[in-house]
């Protein structure tokens, strides 16, 4: 079988600190814009599914067990010793943790001890201009503050983050982008910011379109990595799958060109072979396996074969994109693993790769793309 | 193997009830917009292969014989005792009809006698509005009659059907929810009524978007199932291929939420994954297997696997999408059952799914899900 | 195993005379918009690794050796003789060359004689339009030799070829024919000819949307098959992969049905299924295998069954579309012709099809259509 060393999860969220209850677990386990329709249950997916397979043996149980056992057995370890378990059973080293999620969740320091493994922040742009917001009376502070704490952040964290999830009433970011790729003129921004920081409520999310251009383009100023997020998500008004196409992203993918920063594109499925053309033909854009795999369970082969279509090897990144559960983290990791043998390993047996060119690339696409892309290894 | 349950068909027309040759029996094996190629026949296609697959065996004949060999046995046995042999062979225990479709189709009543089954009504929306236009001389009457139609239909059918082919000229069914997708008011219908009523041919059929919005509209609130068809039919002006993509649904399934219905969305290859992205974000959206599995043959099992990646288990039914040639029903269940016997079993093989599990999903894709949704087994 | 005849390359470039060191191969193995990005290398791409399967053997190396071992015995034989062996090695018979690419290129006949083949001419519009508008003073002389050289054309070449590579900040063929599928007018014809004559440096590339709609309207007129490239190119600005779908044509080919052409509709991945559809609805329009099986090396059976969902058997026609490194017109018939081996002879050993059929369909696609649609059994 092919060799996998240790993954780097480049983007997850934390964990959550609290006992979950068999609806509140079943609810964490997909998005959704509701219950469950009256007869069924998120556990009849492929990431329920998923979950059945891969947890319950980390947990001391047979796979596939009902999920009402393995949320019992959940609660008799206590969230914390079984998110513990979960992490460090799922064969991650280094986790890239976006800490903008919303929730009770673990940060990257308790993520670390948890998983016994290193922890990276990725910082989520929206959110670091709410929290200068917060704290700045004109526009004009808001914006200087704003340069203030992209410069500190691209000191201190691995990546920026931006687009995780669309909030109510804002178009998609790729949409965003597709629109007007370009950074926004100095009076356009102040304008912005000023009708902003005049309407909004405490701790509002930024909607913006010029705004969110600006924080795009003063984190490509940075030099740091920058995470694009193809917004998936169906919650939103306004939102369709086709919005959450990656391809979206092109025209801004052209215009950073030659700047030296580099662009990672994540979730995108459907549209995540334009995510591999994409990384193809731009030299500083990459593309992410992402959560999909995880999602997508006993088909998350399929899905990732896809991917290595078009994808230069050198340019695609493992994800768990898991958040919330710490099961999707390890389902992420579990089922990327088995998926990335499983491909890989049959061109070997059909002779259309190599061995060696096989545990090669999956080291790459494991952790190696990852480990120098945000250049984790010089890292305190 | 994987146990599969007799089948629901939550979607097919009737069956033609005249004897055909082999030139007319070509030409309805695949929809196209002209006769084949030169130097082509629609023999030549996976449905033409499908055909010459499963239903030889079902009229005494040997699997993959010649088209000629197969039309002289059908004309032989004649076009009912065919449609009967085939019919009957291919596991359904219901049908939901659609008995909008023109041509000498055999009804509800005939279809449950023939295959000895089950036979549920699809009322289509357009042909409803057609009827009472017919009889209707002023727009006030039309859209009194209309509500009345639709009420009572709502008491005898399980179900409403629309967009299954957009009129010449007019726009897909898709485009025109994603332009607008909420109810038209009540001036704006009048307005539409009126004009529609004025110009129109008698059994001329409806086009215009406001009725079309109206139409749909007066189904959500009549608290039965409504089936929309992402048209994938390109022999319309103004068809493309991405008019057929279910995500232009979106707006219109984000509308009717909370309303109490259920929304199935039917078609959309090779936009299918978004139709199961729709029925995993919102409680109310159901998604199809439909046609494209019988007419994809051999590759029946690839395209299913593609639906089961996000659908949720409980949200995904079998339909055959069969009309005109019995063969097309035959075909549609029996490359369904082959092709979810070949996917699940496959997971199961791989250890990725429990058999009981598997079993459990095949039953609900199969029928119980229709019967669910459809609120059949009330029936009488 | 499937028996597959000698190939027809219905679209290829011609072959590099040049010498090519390890970095200036690298650049031609893979479309790219830059250099491949810092820790990676195209040849750690599918397309590599299918050169690095496939070629070597051919030059008397072991599959899968270094890239600088290859290059190295490469240089050992000289780019000609090099040239020579991977072609004769390729099974293709018959070329069509697109005559109109850039570079120090061979022209029909040297590849005909190097690969010990027939070669045909694919003439490219915009290339002809350049060359009659460097020896025209007017619009009126240009339009006038425009239809003489398109005539001439017809009388000599197997097909007319047009949208290869959409010229910078030129919209793709697709944008231009979805936006205005028609024939533009006489006048505004003539004015577009005159501006651009008055503007054009000798030698540029037509990007004008009406005198690129001219070009296709003579050459539907001309009576020879037209070849579409939808630009599947990420190098020009307004590139975007949704503007290479192949969907963006169906206007032009629904406009142009009934008069006689045909259409034969190349490139189009991630969107190939909708140039199937297109294959499959329209009797005048045919799908191309293309570039994307070499390139997608140990995925070519997967993106090849992809096709051969709803492409009718008659309609498909491979071609390697290589061009510069002859290992790209051996990668893609080498790959093309495994991978149609495993996906037909998995369906024979499923009892899906008949080895009869498998073969029949196999010979059809491999080289049959080509044949047909481009009537070159006629030609001298």
């Amino acid at each position: 079988m092919i060799e996998t060393p240790p993954l780097v999860d480049q983007y997850c969220q934390g964990v959550l600190r609290t006992e979950l209850g068999l609806g509140t677990f079943e609810a964490r386990l997909v998005p959704s814009a509701g219950p469950p329709a009256a007869g069924t249950t998120f556990f009849d997916t492929q990431a329920g599914f998923a979950v059945r397979r891969w947890c319950p043996p980390l947990l001391g149980l047979e796979p596939h067990c009902a999920p009402a056992r393995y949320l019992a057995r959940r609660r008799e370890l206590g969230a914390a010793e079984a998110a513990r378990r979960l992490l460090r059973g799922s064969g991650v080293a280094a986790y890239l943790l976006d800490t903008g999620a919303a929730g009770d969740l673990t940060g990257p320091e308790e993520l670390a001890v948890a998983g016994e493994a290193e922890a990276f922040e990725a910082v989520r742009l929206e959110l670091l201009a709410e929290h200068v917001a917060d704290t700045s009376g004109t526009a004009a502070a808001f914006l200087g503050h704003l340069a203030e704490a992209v410069h500190q952040s691209a000191a201190g964290a691995a990546a920026f983050t931006c687009g995780t999830a669309a909030p109510a009433a804002a178009p998609s970011l790729g949409a965003v982008l597709a629109f007007a790729p370009g950074p926004p003129g100095r009076g356009e921004v102040a304008g912005a910011a000023g009708r902003w920081l005049a309407r909004r409520a405490r701790g509002e999310a930024v909607r913006d379109p010029v705004l969110l251009r600006h924080l795009l383009w003063s984190a490509v100023d940075s030099g740091l990595p920058v995470q694009l997020h193809a917004a998936g998500g169906l919650d939103g008004p306004g939102q369709r799958p086709d919005r959450g196409d990656p391809g979206l992203f092109t025209e801004f993918v052209r215009a950073t060109a030659g700047l030296g920063t580099r662009l990672v594109l994540l979730g995108g499925y459907p549209y995540h072979r334009q995510a591999a053309q994409l990384a193809a033909a731009f030299p500083h854009a990459y593309a992410d396996v992402g959560a999909v795999v995880g999602r997508s369970g006993a088909r998350a082969a399929a899905v990732l074969a896809e991917l290595l279509e078009l994808a230069p090897f050198g340019k695609l990144l493992f994800s768990s994109g898991g958040g919330g559960l710490p099961e999707l983290h390890a389902v992420g990791a579990l089922a990327f693993r088995e998926a990335l043998g499983r491909v890989l390993g049959g061109w070997v047996a059909e002779g259309a790769w190599s061995r060696r060119d096989a545990d090669r690339v999956a080291a790459m696409i494991a952790g190696g793309n990852a480990r120098r892309v945000y250049r984790l290894d010089g890292r305190p």
